[in-house]
């Protein structure tokens, strides 16, 4: 059965634009995900279908109306009962890796709500499952905070990215940044390919990459590091100053 | 002058038709903003114009060619010679509000390159100014991080806005997370907009906001609390056990 995505939006065409190319448009045709982009501006009432006002209190900017927004999340539920229904707001807890995976193996699907990203009216919260901020930046929109949510997850569900063993080998999936990657040429303007990389032995590999995602991990991204449990194999890893099979990589290279 | 925006991409019309609506679409109408997207295709070589290929040393997925998205690199600094240039990933510099601001100040504009988010040939990094992450979730393509810093930068130049003051006034600004918001109708299925917010008693008002904020952002985000420097009044506030003019509220609603 098809994921189901549905994005409550005042611009529908952001969303529908976005998932109609590349991979999410492929999962589209075959099935494997499904994305309704719904106009909260139809469930705004009078001739005008305002769905923005001034604050109480005073202050600059606009707040979305409580109104048409919670009309639109129950729609979204009239279709999709058991779906987990989430805010889009910078107040959220913190879009990660972890939470893609939590996400991509509910059953019932995701509703993700937008709203202008500086205030959408407090009581819209009582109608939603949870808030969600994809990070401590200020969007004009919640429309490119979902998109990334939708993306995230539509990419971990089964048989979307084509390789079934791509989703696990790479950045967060294990709390590590990713090593770095290289493709063909061999050389590039005197750059070239670590010789170890090209030495077939999957062991040194192994090793090598290892080393450079527990490195770039702790200067990058120490937190990250602090967050889990080092295997007794890593701690003796990431203690080692050169890089594994430097010196020989020095040799292959020469 | 506007604000010149260049994103270098596998995919243009994802990058196209999200600015061409709403803020960002008006802002470019008005001159105040600039936005290019360029297909990293154009610069592959070949008949088959081939931007992608397996990873040296094995593995599942396919990694990003560096002769492409470096050739596209050179053409956009050929335009723009001043502009920052910074490729999209997982591995960069977390953004946040700080980080749009300051690109917000750049007179040059900025060049975001995006790849597949899951691996790009490392020597690109010798070519650009920066690595650059919107959080530690991975996308299937860095497009939709390039938009998230185009949006919250853009959104900052000058006029973009409308309201010169609104900027300023909402999440992560200081540091911290935003104040609840209401607007019309004072009453919703029962619940009711704070009286205090209707007083009309602007330093009662900022007093509300302030502790909401300062409380919100201690239950849920303690983290950016702790990097900053309470001021002595705050301090005072956040340890206020009911919220300011709480009762008052609570007369006012009854």
């Amino acid at each position: 059965m098809a994921f189901a995505f549905e994005v409550l939006t005042l611009f529908p065409g952001m969303i529908t634009s976005y998932v109609s190319e590349s991979v999410l448009g492929k999962a589209q045709e075959r099935g494997l995900i499904e994305v309704r982009a719904t106009d909260i501006r139809d469930f705004a009432q009078g001739r005008h279908r305002v769905t923005d006002d001034t604050p109480y209190g005073g202050g600059a900017g606009m707040v979305m109306k409580v109104e048409p927004l919670v009309a639109a999340i129950e729609a979204a539920k009239g279709r999709s009962p058991s779906a987990r229904v989430l805010l889009m707001s910078p107040r959220g807890r913190v879009f990660d890796q972890a939470a893609a995976r939590e996400l991509s193996r509910l059953e019932g699907g995701l509703v993700l709500a937008c709203g202008r990203y500086e205030g959408v009216d407090e009581r819209v919260v009582a109608f939603v499952d949870g808030e969600l901020s994809v990070g401590d930046f200020v969007l004009t929109g919640g429309e490119l905070a979902a998109l990334c949510v939708l993306d995230a997850v539509a990419r971990l569900v089964p048989g979307v990215l084509g390789n079934v063993a791509s989703p696990g080998a790479e950045s967060f999936e294990e709390g590590l940044l990713e090593y770095p990657q290289y493709t063909r040429p061999a050389a590039f303007r005197g750059m070239e390919v670590p010789a170890v990389l090209q030495s077939g032995d999957h062991a040194r590999i192994a090793r090598w990459r290892r080393w450079h995602s527990l490195r770039v991990t702790a200067e990058r991204r120490p937190e990250l590091l602090a967050r889990r449990e080092l295997s007794e194999t890593d701690r003796v890893l990431i203690a080692t100053d050169e890089e594994p099979d430097g010196a020989a990589a020095k040799k292959g290279n020469g």
